[in-house]
């Protein structure tokens, strides 16, 4: 006997593949879903349906946007002799919210990570070394995540550019400042608390005052 | 500047309505959906756009169900003398999960709170009083949750079912039995870690042994 309608089993099925999601939190959203109004269930729907259809990677930053180049890449107002280089899109809506950085952005698309079979050539970093032809980017800001894939990812990406540059360096002059985002202690953070690599860091990296 | 596409952003507000997922949690699954197979994202919009129009409930048990009277209200097999009263169709299945019961159901649709301006008249009370009209129901589980609410609820419903019992005893004689689940320790707990509610009504309910 079937308890439930099929739309529902395949529905909670689905939401099951969504990360963060259990059995019993699929069964939940599930639930809110049916005694939603409609009109929202309709809508999200739709949006879910048609998400692909009206996306496309931007072919310079490979962020997701609506339109090649994103009106990042495409703005004449933006720096494009800094690249800030990000794990994904939403590092750079953080970036976006919460610095007034003004340069260009590429977006990696993930990060070095063997353990899940994904390698420098899954990601865009080909792409981003094409992009230091020309000589026109001054600085790279290697902004992918401060843990170990992300650290290596980082590593890997400098080695790049240094072979590029090297090669580069022969022909011309050139003038590429590689930085890494500060580490150290969080705002409002308690000294007490931080964990050891943290305040190793935050020591190293100490400033003049 | 809008940094994400239109579309993306309009899912992040709609998933941001879904309980327990904040602006973080809604981001991360626009995300997941984004980078997800085209067949899959395709299918799960098109399951939550047409939930809606797939879905009847049941008009004996307001069961969620694809066709009314629901599988089990119409199944001959099943003990129409017995009816578990629970709060919402999660509670039907995990009732139809994880026990033998061979009785029919009764979907209250929510419980009775004051707080969240819901009353009596907003659940399925009346109809489940209605249900008692006849005299071939037996006994009345009611299986609301074992919190304030829940409890206030099944109070609520048990003094509702009195009345009538007076009133119909009045004509006939009817033997309405009125049962709650039973309440003590969950199996595998530790006595040193439960609560002061739950040991108490673990004394209270000691059974022979």
């Amino acid at each position: 006997m079937n308890i439930l309608p099929s739309n529902v089993q395949k529905l909670m099925q689905l939401l099951q593949r969504i990360p963060g999601l259990g059995p019993k939190s699929a069964a939940r959203v599930a639930m809110f879903l049916l005694t939603s109004p409609k009109g929202y269930t309709k809508e999200l729907g739709e949006v879910i349906a048609n998400l692909k259809e009206e996306i496309v990677y931007c072919k310079m930053c490979f962020n997701i946007a609506s339109s090649t180049p994103c009106e990042i890449c495409d703005s004449q107002e933006r720096d494009e002799s800094i690249i800030c280089v990000v794990e994904d899109p939403l590092d750079v809506l953080a970036f976006e919210n919460g610095t007034d950085f003004k340069g260009k952005y590429h977006v990696l698309g993930g990060v070095i990570s063997p353990v899940n079979g994904i390698g420098p050539e899954d990601l865009t970093i080909a792409q981003l070394i094409n992009r230091l032809e020309g000589g026109k980017v001054k600085e790279i800001i290697i902004a992918t995540n401060p843990n170990i894939e992300g650290e290596a990812t980082a590593m890997y990406i400098k080695q790049e550019i240094l072979n590029l540059s090297s090669q580069a360096l022969k022909v011309g002059k050139r003038d590429l400042k590689i930085t890494r985002l500060a580490r150290g202690l969080p705002s409002g953070a308690d000294l007490e608390y931080a964990d050891k690599t943290t305040l190793k860091k935050s020591f190293e990296g100490r400033t003049n005052f």
